[in-house]
């Protein structure tokens, strides 16, 4: 079978990659309206230009802007290799079975993660933990694309 | 229409695709030179053996250059999603009008947003409008992508 | 030739873009233990919840844990964009040989940026032209992109 021809809106596969991709992006875009919605609570502003009022003054330490902005950084360094892993593991043709339930357990933990850090502080290893299963699964893909690519 | 046929030369919505985000990325990558000669004009350096004198010591707090390192982070977390997100859309065989004003939305939308943040300081509301113009298109895309996987 | 039929098994740059994206991941997602790793190392937490013994305090400042947060922030800004880049420049059908080399020019370079950064630092030039190459290339193929996309 043609890698092309996967991409496809027969292919479940293709199909689940794509609605977990969107789940996350929303999750993650809906970070950047946490962190500013934080930043109006708090009154914590990193540009002068923002600044809401002439008392204010830039401030960078808020620990409720900088808990929201550590899971935003997350997300970029785990959501966005996904959407690129994802796509290319479609690409390797794998076992629906197989293939949807590592999209599942990605976007699943992705959005365990964010809730545990960023909305209601979950003590750990809630948070070790999602991260640690969506990185296991990313990982996994990806050494599928490497062996399919090799062999 | 098979997804796949798609991605072809003749589709006019794959080419303005692939034109505005090449576009997006030389943007993006010029924030990189920005930040660093952001740096040396301010002597702003983070790691010691990047301090061009004996006198100088590593700085984490100029204005300037962590004006240039917001952008470029607001990059990544708004243009890196559409890399993907604008590709997957494109698959969805969209109205080509409607495509091509949305990446250019999108383009026009960063171009903006980095001119007001970090080159020329323009007072709000624009980089909040530029902000939104690109994050509404986007999140609009990611929706029709979807409801096409979806049904 | 049709695009898509470069997304093919067959084809060696397709494999190969494959080939070095994924090292790429596996080098970048590793940069998430390192700063895991340092972080228990030096006691340098950032959540109150992550706190080991409550002798500890948030702390936000130890250069160890910072040095592998830039070099993991460098590869987001060049490494993510390649993922997508790689692949569109694969599509335009270049020659195997010259694309090759530019994948494994950003490839050998990544992982070299890394090891100077983060792992034993190497007094400069050495991460200046570490980035610069895998910088370079990246642009290359994005003209290309744009050149085969306007014409």
């Amino acid at each position: 079978m043609l890698p092309s021809e996967l991409i496809s809106w027969d292919n479940a596969v293709f199909r689940c990659y794509l609605g977990w991709s969107m789940i996350l992006l929303f999750k993650m875009f809906a970070l950047s309206i946490l962190a500013g919605l934080m930043r109006f609570i708090t009154s914590t502003f990193a540009n002068p230009e923002d600044l809401m009022s002439p008392k204010l003054k830039v401030k960078f330490d808020d620990p409720n802007v900088e808990r929201v902005r550590r899971a935003h950084r997350n997300d970029l360094e785990n959501i966005l290799p996904f959407f690129i892993i994802g796509l290319l593991y479609t690409l390797t043709n794998p076992s629906a079975f197989l293939a949807i339930t590592l999209f599942r357990v990605v976007g699943i933990a992705r959005i365990v993660h964010t809730l545990v850090y960023a909305v209601v502080v979950v003590p750990q290893p809630a948070r070790a933990l999602s991260w640690f299963a969506a990185y296991g699964a990313t990982i996994y893909m990806a050494v599928q694309v490497v062996v399919t690519a090799a062999f």
